[in-house]
Formats: structure tokens, sequence, C-alpha cells
């Protein structure tokens, strides 16, 4: 029935999305994974971390505005920002848009994925040669606990909780960023999908609830095709800002232009969540 | 890599979604298409229709929330109903949970798909046995060109544009649509995905356009794993009535409790389109 070379990432031997694809840019192992870009037709080109589907130049535009524009809209005049994970550079291409922000850090604990999407995603990972951007290849839980009230925005750009990514799940590193955020600060955590992995979803922003405090964690939602579920969370947590009160009316005419998926508007929308979301969130 | 029974959908042999199942309920081909009925562990029961995806029992309630209660909520006291497509059953089961609604048609051209439903998916279809329901067996466009100002709302459900479909994307068929609904009635067209069949989404929703009028037909989104590219659009459109204006505070309280995703807030969330999407619109 499909003809060609198939890259498929299963979900539990349940589900599988696939895409065919041509040329193998890169295809090498790190210490704890195997790292893979390849060319293809639909999707444009594709990173794989672990088996699984990361960004695709086709579709990553959804995730990582919706990850990055949030937070970045809410805190008022964000300067220093802190990503966990996203060694792609494709969220640190969407945070140096802003000109007000000083200084960014990408702490990647493999430094494989930095270098291949540096060399093959040049186009989404361009942010990482911006002068304000530092890339520190260190465990993401362990570097963020050093800090105390130093970030405006933290951003945790996670893999699924396998593998490098177990760590950033655990209640003590949502303690660290939480203790990282400045007053005023905010942090987005992206949650999984609310469909396909629902124990996850739920017990993330149970989690994150009791770190942050009652009320104080708000999941919203995009939908990302090459992620297993497609319907995707991500988690808004601030001690002092509510991400749909203190939202803007607009966003700058500017990025309004380069930007493909975020808006004032859909930032209201991604906050209004489908009945049976909100009765994971009551469990 | 994956193992066991797969049914795999293709998009134009580039993407793929891949479902584990065990029992084939049901495996017949009418003079239409392939009807396909399996037992699945991700999924609950699935219908294929001529190879793609049309219902499971885990993500249908999805597309047939965000299909139907948009336009009930919208029009006045809707009572009279009419689906184009939807053999399976799953829209009339939504629209029967309104006890205001005094009769609906049901025109899907395969008897095939109605009665493989009623078998197989009883629980989906159950609003097929609603006194209140007929069935008819006949080409979409040609019964629906046979009315004027009839019904308060019209639902096309259709497939794809391929097989017994095309005509369902045929101006002409949007022509009888228009003429078919009573002055203050509503219909919704699903029209395809913006992100993976972004053509089929732009030409349907300008030539929703030529025949309501400018400004009457209102794109809105869902997500639906199962469909390619997973990003759905529906169009509302009313020659007298505004989809997010003239949308009610809140809904009744008792379908409130029935329904999975819709709600008053999702109802207006879904019309905030993502910025490629309405750029998609100016074209």
């Amino acid at each position: 029935m499909i003809r060609g070379n198939w890259f498929t990432e299963a979900l539990e031997q349940r589900t599988a999305f696939s895409v065919r694809y041509g040329d193998t840019l890169f295809d090498e192992n790190s210490t704890f994974q195997r790292v893979q870009i390849f060319e293809s037709e639909a999707m444009g080109r594709v990173l794989i971390l672990g088996g699984c589907f990361m960004v695709t130049e086709k579709d990553s535009f959804i995730y990582h505005e919706m990850l990055v524009h949030p937070a970045m809209a809410v805190v008022r005049e964000p300067r220093k920002v802190l990503v966990i994970g996203g060694g792609d550079g494709v969220t640190v291409t969407e945070i140096v848009r802003y000109a007000g922000v000083e200084s960014v850090i990408l702490c990647e604990i493999d430094p494989l994925v930095v270098s291949a999407c540096r060399a093959h995603l040049p186009k989404v990972s361009a942010g990482l040669s911006d002068p304000r951007v530092t890339v520190v290849n260190e465990d993401g839980a362990a570097f963020v606990a050093r800090f105390q009230h130093e970030f405006d925005v933290i951003l945790v750009d996670s893999t699924d909780p396998v593998g490098p990514g177990v760590a950033l799940y655990e209640t003590s590193f949502y303690e660290s960023v939480r203790r990282g955020l400045r007053s005023g600060g905010a942090a987005v955590v992206q949650t999984e999908s609310p469909l396909f992995m629902e124990d996850t979803f739920s017990s993330s922003v149970s989690n994150l609830g009791s770190v942050f405090g009652e009320g104080r964690c708000r999941p919203y939602l995009a939908t990302i095709p090459s992620y297993p579920g497609a319907l995707w969370s991500f988690t808004f947590c601030s001690e002092d800002m509510a991400p749909v009160l203190e939202a803007p009316e607009s966003i700058p005419p500017q990025l309004e232009k380069e930007l493909s998926y975020y808006s004032a508007e859909v930032h209201r929308a991604a906050f209004a969540l489908p009945v049976f979301v909100r009765r994971l969130l009551r469990k």
C-alpha cells in the first residue's frame, strides 16, 4: 500500500504517524539518544530524537510560536529568558524576535542536537547565532536549580518523559523553575497531549499546581499534527500574572507580520479548554 | 518496528496515520466504496470508508460535536434539520439531543454505511433509531435541490472530494444548500484541513462565500487526530446569523452534561483562526 522509505513513530504500538522521506541528512547516536534529520516532501526537513518527531519545517511553527509567545506577551518587558531543552534552536529563534530581550540561555543536555540542527536546519535554528544567546550543555534540572529570582521567562521545551526527558517531569524540577523566576515572571511547560497521554497531562498540570499554587497554572492548547494525538498542551505558570486577563489586546505590528500561528486572538482562544480537558483537570 | 495488524491511511503517499486493530467486524464493498469496521485498542471501534478514517469511538466526539452544536446554538429554536452524508449516524445522534427538534432527514447515498454502523457502532449511531429521524438513500446534491426555505439547519457531513463525495464540493450544490435554508437558518459544511489540504479548504470557503455572500461564511476549527492534518475546518454559512456575535453565553445545563468537547466558550474560541489560516482566506 505505501511505497518508498517511510519513517514511523508508533505510540505504545497502538497508533502511528509516518512520513515518507528522501535523503537522510544526519543520523548519529549521542550519549543520550539517536539524532536523525531527513528531508521529506510533505513535512520539509524533519528532526527525530530517540525515534520521535521533534521538529518538522511544515508544522513546527505551531508548537514553537505557542510555546514562546503567550509568556512573552503577558510578562512585562521580558529581558532574561531561560530555555530548558529545545536544542534544535527553534524556540530560541522565536524569542530573539523581541528587541527588548537582553539574554537567552539555552540549556540543552545533548550537544549533538545543537550541532546537527545548526548544520541541517539552518533556517528554523537561526536564533542560535544571535549574540544574545548562550548555549550550555548541562542537565536542565541541575542547571535551573542554581538560580533564584533570575529569569523573566522560563520555557520548558522537553522531549517526552522517557530517556533524557524524565527529569523534566519531576516536582523537584518544577520547584526549581518556580524559584528561578523573578517576581512578575512566567514559565511555560509543554505538558503532552490531553487526548493520547492523558495521565501525563493530568499529573504534570497537577504537580505544577502543587508547586506554583492553586489556580496559578493554566493549560492551553494547539494542534501539532506531527505529535501523537495532535491536540497538544502547554501549561502557563506564574505566581503573579494571569495569562488571559493580563494578555495584551494586540501584539506589535512587526511581530504580527513575522508570525504564522500566534495572534492576540489566538492567545485568548487557546485557553478555552474543551469539556473533556476541563474534566481531566478536576480529577 | 511495528507488530500485528495495522490499518494505514496514507495522504497522497506523503504522510500516513495508522491504527493497530484486532477483530474485523465488517468488510464489504457497496456500489460506492469499501466499508470496513474494526476494533482497536487505541481508538475503539473504527469506521473506514474508501480507505479513509471516518469515525473512531475515541475521537469522533470532537468532529461531530463541532459539526452540529455551533449551528444548533446560533439558530433560534431549530426544528427541521437536514444532514447530507453522515450515514454513520453520529451527527444525527448529536442532533436528537435537542428536544425542540421535530424532524431530521439524513440523506446518505450509501445504504451499506447506515446498516453497517447500526449493527457495529450501536452507541454512536443510536440517534438513527430516534422516531424523528428519516433516512433517505439518495444523492445529497440532487436531494437538497428539491427544497426551498425548508430547513433551519443543514449540515454537510461529507467524505473527502473523491468518489461519492465529489458532488458535495461543487458551487451548484452550495447554491442548493442556500436555497434549502429558511430565513434565520444556517448551514455548516466540513471543509477539510487548512494545513494538509489547503487548496480544498481555500476553494471551498471561497466558493461558499460566492454563494452566501461576502462575510457570511466563517470557518472555524477543531483538532481531529484521526483525520489527515488533524487541524480540521468547518464553515458556518448563514445569510442572517453571525456565528460569534449571536452565539449564546451558555448552553442548556443538560446538554453541557452530555457533551465532551463543545461549550459556549469553545464555540467562540473555535472561530479565532491562526494567522496562516487567515492568510489562506485572503488569497
